[in-house]
């Protein structure tokens, strides 16, 4: 019976002939900003239409008087501790877009100013200066952030971190590496391969993205359900604080009871209460192998069968559980036109499930039976393994897919969230009632703003992503998503913001997801540590 | 080639024929106070002499006249607020003992009052009332904890957890639960065990001590290596401040990036800025297989290159590697007397590898590959392999063994370090040569204090646990040792506490693993969060 089922998802695998040519999206991703120090003109951002002024798309915040405006004494300060190669000046040619653009497009900031200290010292003699001068600084890494908490609101200086860039040490007997911030995500990875071991996180900017941005906003992405989350491999941080003083905790050990774990309240901050300037990572050995599997199911609680089915069978190898739901495929498809489907049929649902061990034999053996039980007890009704890299990257791409799908046929909403596993997919369903009901929902009608709001994301997480794909944005539409999206996931205890952080965005949505006491001892550590709140103002909280 | 050298394992492990009787020091520590609710006279403690008071052991160290002295009317508060059962007071016939003494009974505190509340409003209007008062609290779990941080030093009161215990609630699906922090950890664990799942934590306290309390004291125990610390594992925590708000924190999604982790603050505070009164974790499947092998090399060399081969070869399934030098061999024998060791020749190291995973085929493969590559290129001179769960118990009593060997023959000095793993072992050499060079050293000439000095330790955690085995405690020894032994780790980056805490015994030493900037914020923490310092006075920082 093993052969035969092995043999049918093979069969169905070859069958498929994806990777006909079609994108990744982490491929886009990865290019993007490769090189944001350079400034080069070839630069690509999400999208062509260049943003607002977020002053002008958002008339209700306005700039906070306490802050000092630059003047030509505070440049002079600077001049006197940088070299000119250090400091960009706005101009009349020079608007500093790539440091005052996010990669979205959706904000756009005014600074006039941006610092590219080469050291922690300049960093700390920086932020004694802003501070006694009150003079509002943005801490920006590669910034490709997703709520805009990485560019200025107004006339922030921006303190970018590209060229702090070292790696500063790696123990190939424990794993530990050190280095500084602004080492871009992608670069300390490849170092690793070298040695043998993995960064024990991934995601698609890590292209551009730092090691240190990913650290300050707490990103999750593609290995947090095999590696763990940055609280648990984060081993030590070097932070600058606002008034300029070092924390040094650069440790590299697994273990230290000796005082509370400040470095915690770091991961994650934004940018709010301190500039990391180095990390100390524990990073696992390198998997040898990798497996691919899609999966058609009947129904969500289908996919939640197979996932507990997975984590027992494939238990310490599983590394990603993805799902999707047939709208995000059906405009997957739409999209790639030309590359066939990895399932023939339709199902109400799909998922991908990535394996990586160290032992391809024994991986292989472990999904073989994982998918036979799963498809003789009915569960799952149709799969295909990939065979090769690039099967694998071509199943991947049927989920990578899905944000570049979601957007083709004119706008996107997206949400980012974390539910209870059980209440995961029913935020889709309401969503989807909810736009029927106030008949703004047809998959064919262009007369209606919205295509289909579909869900997918990452179940070995509990994070689900929301897209709602539009012919045009309304505020009819808006008015039916907000704050009824955000109401629905607080009302299951979820997140609204599973991983992409609050930065502009979402900062004044926090009672959402944080109770009031929550928020008063978040508000609490801002004021502890940045009395004069001249980091990364007007975000986060 | 294979075959023969696993069979070589094989009888090896057979001849050894370790089992006959031996005493896991495990089950020892798991008896101890399995239900300190009852005040059982069973009770058994680590040793029968009782300790001298705390206050009559460090005359310097004063109770703080802020504190309030108990009064009637105190009494009659707590009274109304809880049940005659959950208050208990010192009398003529009943000092308190069990909850004033720790069970290592190196301190005896001297509380009138011990609460026991059963809610967490109780545990509330407690802490308010306490603080309204400036009455000090010890708040109290499993009273396990080996650096005196949950007894009393003068008259605190005692705020026992043990009466908030249930299990609140655990998703099969996501493998999240939720409980009291009162609860047992083999409570815990064994209810996790009928659903398929572990707690990713284990210790040998685990019949007594609570999950609020291992949370509170971040302990690492010997599932570290394989789930990670509980800073990753930890998802969320309802926390009763010092003032006697709560903060429900008890969040169950792996991903939430809306605002400052606060958490985590709380994970290794030993209660020192709030209370854990619940406790939210994410818990994997349990293994299906363990496998346990126990191998002699030449060198501490030899041993940092097993390791390296064994994460790499056993990658996903190593769950523990332990390290013993020969002289704590030498102590184990002799104390387990008739027990035959695992290896017939003597080596200056040994290395005990736990491995777990979900398919015991696959791990004896990998197990047995790894074995093959380390004897054949001559980094493990000898070993054995468990062949069923009594084998598997004696040969992790050889390493279990060791603490009680080395009190055995008259006392013995404990030190919990953490060090870079290429220094681990440096510093049991250097303590020897130290110890030498004073000629307070001799195996076998009685008339010198210190028997020897061993190492021993989780190599995959950095964590080395120097033991020097005395005949009997002198100044010289312990002038020679401290603070030598600090001051060696703090010149290699090391931690002076890697699992157990400050608690008491280490308050004064903190500045050997924390620098000033860090100890700083640490102590702004404690005046942010508990700004009449209630709570557990006289410890931590």
């Amino acid at each position: 019976m093993l052969r035969s089922t092995i043999q049918r998802t093979v069969r169905l695998a070859s069958r498929a002939k994806v990777g006909s040519g079609a994108v990744l999206v982490s491929s886009n991703l990865a290019a993007l900003r490769s090189s944001p120090a350079c400034m080069v003109s070839a630069f690509k951002y999400s999208t062509k239409i260049p943003p607002k002024l977020t002053a002008e798309s958002y008339p209700n915040i306005e700039r906070l008087p306490q802050y000092k405006k630059l003047t030509q004494e505070d440049l002079s300060f600077f001049q006197s501790i940088m070299s000119e190669s250090e400091i960009l000046q706005a101009t009349a040619d020079e608007d500093l877009a790539l440091f005052n653009e996010d990669w979205m497009r959706k904000y756009k900031g005014q600074s006039k100013l941006v610092l590219r200290p080469k050291t922690v010292e300049q960093i700390s003699q920086i932020l004694r200066y802003c501070n006694d001068q009150k003079l509002a600084v943005v801490p920006q890494g590669g910034n490709t952030g997703l709520v805009g908490g990485s560019v200025p609101v107004f006339d922030e200086i921006v303190l970018s971190l590209n060229q702090l860039n070292k790696i500063r040490d790696f123990d190939p007997v424990s794993g530990v590496l050190k280095c500084d911030a602004g080492v871009i995500l992608e670069n300390a990875d490849s170092y690793l391969a070298e040695n043998g071991y993995i960064f024990p996180l991934d995601l698609g900017a890590k292209g551009s993205c730092h090691v240190g941005g990913v650290v300050a906003t707490n990103a999750g992405g593609l290995r947090l359900l095999r590696y763990g989350s940055l609280h648990g491999t984060v081993l030590g941080l070097e932070v600058v604080m606002p008034n300029g003083e070092s924390m040094n905790s650069m440790h590299a050990l697994r273990k230290d009871n000796t005082g509370y774990d400040l470095k915690q309240m770091f991961i994650g901050s934004e940018g709010t209460i301190g500039i990391i300037t180095g990390v100390s990572i524990l990073t696992p050995p390198r998997p040898k192998a990798i497996n691919v599997s899609f999966l058609g199911v009947d129904s969500y609680e289908a996919v939640q069968k197979v996932f507990v089915k997975a984590k027992q069978e494939l238990s310490e190898i599983l590394s990603a559980f993805e799902f999707m739901d047939l709208n995000s495929q059906k405009l997957a498809k739409h999209h790639l036109k030309d590359v066939i489907h990895p399932l023939e049929d339709e199902y109400p649902f799909y998922v991908l499930i990535e394996t990586s061990g160290s032992n391809k034999e024994h991986d292989d053996v472990k999904l073989e039976t994982f998918l036979e039980k799963a498809m003789e007890d009915g569960t799952v009704l149709d799969g295909v393994v990939a065979q090769d890299e690039t099967e694998l990257r071509n199943l991947w791409q049927w989920r990578e897919m899905i944000p570049e799908s979601s957007q083709a046929g004119g706008g996107v909403y997206k949400y980012d969230v974390s539910l209870p596993l059980k209440d995961l997919y029913s935020l889709v369903e309401a969503a989807n009632d909810r736009l029927a009901e106030k008949d703004l929902l047809s998959e064919t009608d262009s007369s209606k703003p919205v295509i289909s709001a579909v869900g997918y994301g990452h179940v070995g997480d509990g994070n689900l992503h929301l897209n709602v794909a539009v012919r045009e944005y309304t505020k009819d539409v808006e008015k039916a998503l907000e704050p009824f999206v955000y109401e629905y996931v607080s009302s299951k205890n979820g997140s609204i913001s599973a991983e992409h952080g609050l930065g502009f965005q979402k900062k004044n949505y926090i009672g959402y997801s944080k109770n009031d006491q929550e928020i008063k001892m978040i508000k609490q550590l801002k004021s502890l540590y940045d009395p004069n709140a001249i980091l990364n103002p007007y975000k986060y909280v």
